[in-house]
């Protein structure tokens, strides 16, 4: 039987574009996942690990205009965005690099013998090592920044880790070129091209998962898939750490005195942010929690304004338009549900931008109302009209975990003066990432970033964006005993490399 | 229908000695769950958790001899272990201490803003928040190390999370007696005494890990119901982290060179390391290659001179002793397995310590033999004779993930003449732990240990025993956009708390 045909499809008309690749059989799978491992060696050296990565930074910034342009064609996300998010992962690759060049990753911890311990302490050294191959599943919606070069491969690289990706079938033309421009930067520093494998097909993404030489995953997706290949990872006869980033409703609370106080402002940075990027983004809010009454109505007149001025978008597939659609009219269907502005179908091809609102009340009892807990994907928000904080309390502890979770607070009550602190105490368990007075779209590329929170959000507690993402693809090993002339570099009392650690209990940077 | 009884027993007779407690329902799973949740306030401070590890370690110093006195009857480990043991674990729980009072592991972060950047850098600040209620399923051979009060509750405990044990049928009575001395410690700070929960029974151990408010799980145990247990946490509707440490074969490799040059003192070390503790130790070096040869012969012999002068020993349970009677037996049975000194049944209560032999050979082959690379819980090692370098390697590429691995090496090969570091490279991947000249049994409790490894050492890339442990029960938020006066102090410039952390990129200590 002939391998099954990979296509790269316009989302703008549904036409096939071009025939890219075969999807991979489990031979395909088996070759890539060996060669990945084959070029660990070749990663061994940090300083070859940051060279190359800052190479394939240049050689993807050089590629712009026709990487942009596969981008857009496949997506339709529009230049624009797509230059802006390759720039980002140009960054983000170049993080890294930093990242490897300093080491602090390696939590380097030196203790020297003790005999009055108990028991006695020996002579022990630790560090962090690379896992091995790490399998990583491309999102849709970043075409750059979460998918063949974006953070999970930069931080897997980062961390000495070959990469095999299964590429997302909405951008596999996309996919090729990139992988290409990566291997060329391997090349330029003597890492083997099987550093980065690419794998098309949904039979692959489960065969790269139970593949014995996979030693972690990363995933940026649904629910539904990133679950089942957590599953996946979890039945192996040796299960495997999988970091999946599953869906994410991200709440907005805006309290009553904020609401009195800037309404428009915050009814305008409402539709901003949940139609920016036709509402393609795991951070985008999906329900906001807004005060009843005359000031939480002008909330909505913004929001009305904002989102009515949006265009009509093009999802990045049929099958998201599709469940995009039916899902606004399951949700807009469910009783005390009102649709100001209606989200749904435009034309044939692109999707209109739209609002549904709900009393808070009907958000608290279970039942069918819950589907308004869940994330839709696309231009949609649910608005819930709460009377008194404790109605918007008890809608927040009902909720499963987020990515973010946001207050908008009035000048007095960030200043201190009211319940501020409260409601962060009880936005903290709800998420990975609290914002105040600000929008969860538009996620920084920074040491201090957290993109993860409880499950769903994602699987483990780590993140996928931020300098602590490499940490997700190493594991310490502790050296007993041993010679000095046999010890890493790392570990030498010397300290050769510079690397900040834990020395005889104390920290050193 | 009753709740079963729970009896302490006697394994030197085989009687039951009292009854301790009931086994808990289902109730009183959800009764514990729900109690320790309601004690995560009292430890969101961190002194008072510090103040809290110190008393609970005074406090269990204070009732040592009527808690040996109970271990030994539980377990037949004798005073001077249990006294040992105890100590180890006062000097864990104040490690703790002192470890939440540094709040090194609060892992902070701070970047400013950069509008420069892409995407633009927001105001982010990020640290490390409690998980929540942590399960602890207490270890047979460690009543008191990995117990009640043993590194998992220690680390749960000074992270913030308060802690449910599933107590071991090994030591019941022990269970209840530590779990009051640790209440009466937490009522000293004003912490509710369902911080630390105790649960009896199979059923129960499921129910916990089932229970919705359990966020994370500690487990030191068999391969068995460690994956039951493993299996069924990443089965529930929001999965947890579950930490396992499950099973070991601790391979030792003596070089023909070292054999050559200490054949007797390496086999009187390995008979020391292998029957320490009746061979009940997490880290008994159970398969040992060693060269084939007149070297090689003279170790044995010393093995066998050490094993012999070894006085039978008690075993935790009996089900441990039919278990350890059976594998040895099975073992032993296989071609071209011989045993010098028949490890086995002593007497009705007792066992022999003793050691197999094998040619290497038949270890590269797969089938029956697999047996051999598979651990067998007490007083039994295996030792491989192999015939060149090549031999050994090819057993070691055979072998699942271990806690450790140990290499010894002769004079000239640790100064650096010869396969030293080759062999370290080899020992790496196999193991959480390498050892050079030394033994695996006796655990330090330092910064630098890593008792953890590649499954089934362990079911994630963590360790149960020193200060990292502490990150297990940790997850981070970062906080965006927030104003001074409503960041918890720890994330404020100021750094009012003198924590160490990364300042716009800067590690700062």
């Amino acid at each position: 039987m002939a391998a099954a045909p990979v296509w790269s499809v316009d989302p703008r008309t549904g036409k096939q574009r071009e025939r890219v690749a075969a999807e991979a059989t489990a031979e395909d799978v088996d070759a890539a996942v060996r060669a990945a491992r084959g070029a660990r060696g070749a990663l061994a050296d940090r300083a070859v690990r940051a060279a190359f990565l800052r190479t394939a930074a240049d050689r993807l910034e050089a590629a712009r205009d026709r990487l942009v342009a596969t981008a857009d064609a496949e997506s339709a996300l529009g230049p624009a965005r797509l230059t802006g998010e390759l720039a980002r992962t140009c960054h983000q690759l170049r993080s890294f690099a930093d990242l490897a060049d300093e080491g602090a990753f390696l939590d380097v911890i030196i203790d020297h013998p003790d005999d009055t311990a108990t028991p006695p302490v020996p002579d022990l050294r630790r560090y962090k090592v690379p896992l091995g191959v790490v399998a990583v599943y491309a999102a849709s919606n970043f075409p750059f920044a979460f998918s063949v070069a974006g953070g999970d491969t930069a931080s897997a690289l980062g961390a000495g880790c070959p990469v095999v990706v299964k590429a997302h079938p909405d951008h596999p033309a996309l996919s090729e070129q990139v992988a290409e421009v990566l291997r060329g930067a391997a090349a330029e520093h003597g890492v083997p091209a099987g550093v980065l494998g690419l794998v098309h097909g949904f039979r692959a993404g489960l065969d790269l998962i139970r593949h014995p030489l996979v030693a972690a995953a990363g995933f940026t997706g649904s629910v539904r898939g990133g679950r089942a290949l957590f599953d996946a990872a979890a039945a192996r006869p040796a299960p495997i750490p999988f970091h999946g980033e599953l869906g994410s409703l991200n709440p907005v609370l805006v309290t009553e005195a904020a609401a009195e106080e800037r309404a428009e402002a915050v009814g305008a940075g409402l539709a901003g942010s949940m139609t920016l990027g036709t509402g393609q983004f795991c951070v985008k809010p999906g329900l906001v929690l807004v005060p009843a009454g005359a000031p939480g109505d002008r909330l909505v007149k913004a929001l009305a304004d904002g989102v009515g001025a949006t265009a009509p978008g093009v999802l990045l597939d049929h099958r998201m338009r599709d469940a995009f659609v039916a899902g606004v009219a399951e949700r807009a269907a469910l009783p005390g549900v009102e649709a100001p502005l209606a989200p749904g179908a435009a034309d044939e091809h692109t999707v209109r931008a739209g609002f549904l609102t709900v009393p808070a009340a009907e958000l608290t009892g279970g039942g069918a109302h819950d589907l308004l807990l869940e994330e839709c994907f696309g231009p949609v928000t649910v608005v819930a009209r709460y009377s008194g904080a404790h109605e918007a309390t008890a809608v927040l502890s009902r909720l499963p975990g987020n990515l973010t979770a946001t207050v908008h607070l009035s000048a007095d009550e960030a200043a201190g003066r009211g319940r501020g602190a409260e409601i962060l105490a009880e936005l903290t368990p709800l998420a990975g990432r609290v914002l105040v007075d600000a929008w969860p779209t538009g996620v920084a590329v920074a040491p201090a970033q957290h993109h993860g929170g409880p499950y769903p959000a994602t699987t483990s507690t780590s993140t996928s964006v931020g300098g602590t993402a490499v940490e997700r693809w190493l594991r310490p090993v502790a050296y007993q005993n041993t010679p000095e002339a046999l010890l890493p570099p790392e570990l030498r009392d010397d300290n050769p490399l510079g690397l900040p650690r834990r020395y005889d209990g104390r920290l050193e940077r």
